[in-house]
């Protein structure tokens, strides 16, 4: 991942634009080059939505420098019968870079 | 895109094991090594768990050659008021390669 070390933004239920903000605020504000967005299962496609808001209406000098998927095992407890299961779980990490004007 | 020109599976709203059987069938039967896995919206999660389900339960030599994100316009029109206008929908292209022994 050529986005080691970077400060990562989790996305998770909020609003997409908490997430918008805190990229952008990250961006500019603690003048890093670049951030990490993460997501897992439902949220993938809320990661992907956020990162193109902030690459086509905020900051168009923004550009994707990787992006990685992936899955992990994690356990479910069934509510109902308080069996527990294995399930795999899909993640993204998407890396975003300042282009150098 | 390394995986120009090869062919293309595109996740919809179809059980997810159906995607699953129709990558294993190009990859296998017709001799191809690489297969592009394309979903937008709400499907780009069911694309990587998709392609996750093939890589760690039926062919370990697999590999993510490739992911691209991105998004664009498309227009809408409310049913109710019959007014049209465009909306940006996220997309990811995932290329797999099968790894040579």
């Amino acid at each position: 991942m050529v986005c080691e070390g970077a400060p990562e933004i989790r996305i998770g239920k909020k609003p997409i634009m908490n997430y918008v903000v805190a990229i952008l605020t990250t961006l500019i504000e603690q003048g890093v080059n670049r951030v990490v967005i993460k997501a897992r299962g439902r949220n993938i496609n809320r990661a992907i939505d956020t990162v193109e808001i902030v690459r086509h209406r905020f900051a168009k000098n923004v550009k994707i420098a990787d992006v990685q998927i992936g899955s992990h095992e994690i356990n479910v407890t069934d509510p109902n019968t308080g069996q527990s299961r294995s399930r795999r779980v899909s993640s993204i990490d998407i890396c975003i870079e300042k282009e150098q004007e």
